[in-house]
């Protein structure tokens, strides 16, 4: 299947993954070939390839890829699980792709026909597809919290660059464009590796969708001024009591949303929800290097002795979270108790009534604002 | 005298007005020298000259430059003072460095010896020696503040480059590391223009303070990770109310702060209080050219048709404003009460008592957290 940002090369050309270079849009669409494993985790570390959905697609392609050439295939899978800590997706389908892969081994072990290769990478490509029908889903069910006239902010970038369908938050946020409800987006640039202003903004600029970058400070001012209805934003880790993990800066505008009493939504695939993980406090936050914060576009912009404090992601508590959506339906306010119901009893869930837009008495209890 | 980002040229080598370029520091230390008035005014729309205090000090000795030059000394007051609308101590030291020329003018009306443009240089140097003064005394009394082994959160850039001394917040954290109680210095980058990271890890780096620079959306994280015990910033305008309009970002550092119970703290000196501004909302806020979000150092980062939100100030309310040190003292909780009282009353106020630190129940009291 091909995908925005990736791309399964067969043989003669491949085996292969082809990678389209995240980090260098939307100056340039580069694409970077991965022949083996440890190509395929040093695009993931730098970004190359990136956001929770597509990470884990690129993780399930990359156990077909190490089956593929003769590598040692759980070897492989426990490098590709430990490219990045925080996307839970990425070990969920390594370990998928894993699993199928050793499951035809058994069954096979004469590799007559490269049957166990060809399972995993049978299983990438079921992977790549649940994530579209994921998409779809979650945009539909997302559809019903967005009023008409929406003002949304959004975090980071979400869309088609990290999934097999629209994306997540994006692919709510693209249905409301379609629907006629989208009245503006509000774009975080997200420092430090600009993924709003580059990806979000660049996907945004093709969908014709009105749109506005800041900076990350400004959420506070465009709050204050009462111009955001609605926060959505995508997820790296749900822990089981309902903390979302996400790209640094989510915590800032839960809080802001909070006390202006706008929604905060987070939009993700079920995978995404981890229900080992008890809490946020048990969620492993990526430090990376110092260098992303102080240099730009690769020029220096602090000092050359100054140190950074650099985390990934942030964390946010339950208890500022209004909804998180995800294929099975909307789940208002998740907690302790919600979250690990929907794991048992997979299917849809409530998402009716009227909500989003100015608050009202009624919104503002249903929200939990 | 000499400021370090400021010095005015006698004749035969000026009369003008020699400015470090802080749009090109750290990479290099370059001046721009303007010989009139609208070279100047360019220079501060341009942000080479920048920072409350110091926006003060470049008008005055701007007035001084129009009266050396025989140009329209009012009008090129009024141009002066409208080239950035928010920092209130612009247009107060042009307004007395005109008061000054006009005063002289009067009892001298034949221009005897340039007697008139005499006078607004030397009030221009008063407002130096001023504000000199007022950074010594603001950071006494915000020593006060400052617990043993602090770690200290800073936003934009308060140093020696906006000030003729230690600066507003900075000297005051400068007076913490000389009394051995600074742990660390926190140092939001400050986007767009990267003031915190480009100009405050500069004066950092050179007093050997220890420091780390962050992005601006991962300030929550470091709250969450308690390890912050106090925000420091300065200040652009404070209404009478309390109300406080400073580097956009200040509010959402200040409702972050909040939560977490770290008080919050603003540093200017009492030209920067505005008692003719009743509140927040009478405080107009510049809003900046996009290009400022959407590039960095002349290269696109979003793409081309991209709009951008720039607001470059945010006003925070009085209830988060923990405390307001001028060289007056310190001024708790700042309120419509209390300024205008201050304000009628020259003289330090009271500063005394523990503070700052882990909140306890006592000092959560006092700071109103």
């Amino acid at each position: 299947m091909d995908l925005a940002a990736l791309r399964w090369l067969d043989p003669p050309e491949g085996p292969a993954i082809e990678l389209l270079d995240q980090t260098r849009l939307p100056a340039e669409e580069a694409v970077v070939v991965c022949r083996d494993v440890p190509a395929l985790a040093d695009a993931i570390r730098r970004l190359v390839v990136r956001g929770a959905p597509l990470l884990g697609v690129a993780g399930a392609y990359g156990v077909a890829l190490a089956a593929w050439t003769g590598a040692d295939v759980p070897a492989a899978a426990a490098v590709l699980e430990r490219a990045r800590p925080t996307a839970v997706n990425l070990g969920w389908a390594v370990r998928r792709a894993l699993r199928a892969y050793q499951k035809a081994r058994q069954e096979d072990p004469l590799d007559t026909e490269r049957m166990p290769a060809r399972a995993a990478l049978a299983e990438a490509e079921r992977i790549v597809a649940e994530d579209a029908a994921a998409s779809a889903a979650m945009a539909s069910h997302g559809l019903t919290l967005v009023p008409q006239g929406a003002r949304i902010l959004t975090h980071c970038n979400t869309g088609r660059l990290v999934s097999a369908g629209d994306g997540t938050a994006f692919a709510v946020i693209l249905a409301a464009h379609r629907a006629g409800r989208l009245a503006k987006l509000w774009i975080d640039e997200t420092r430090p590796l600009l993924q709003g202003a580059r990806l979000t903004a660049y996907e945004a600029a093709r969908e014709g969708l009105p749109h506005a970058v800041l900076a990350d400070a400004a959420a506070g001012s465009l709050m204050q001024a009462g111009l955001v209805d609605l926060v959505l934003i995508g997820a790296d880790r749900v822990a089981a009591d309902g903390s979302v993990a996400n790209k640094v800066g989510s915590y800032a505008l839960a809080v802001l949303a909070r006390r202006h009493k706008v929604p905060f939504v987070v939009v993700a695939p079920w995978s995404t929800v981890d229900l080992a993980a008890p809490d946020g406090a048990s969620i492993t936050v990526e430090q990376r290097a110092g260098e992303e914060v102080t240099s730009f576009a690769g020029q220096p912009v602090a000092p050359g002795g100054s140190p950074a404090y650099n985390p990934a992601f942030d964390v946010t508590p339950p208890e500022l979270i209004s909804a998180l959506v995800t294929e099975r339906g909307v789940i208002w306010r998740p907690n302790a108790g919600n979250l690990p119901l929907t794991g048992s009893r997979p299917g849809p869930m409530d998402a009716t009534g009227p909500v989003g837009g100015p608050a009202t008495a009624a919104s503002v209890e249903r929200w939990g604002l």
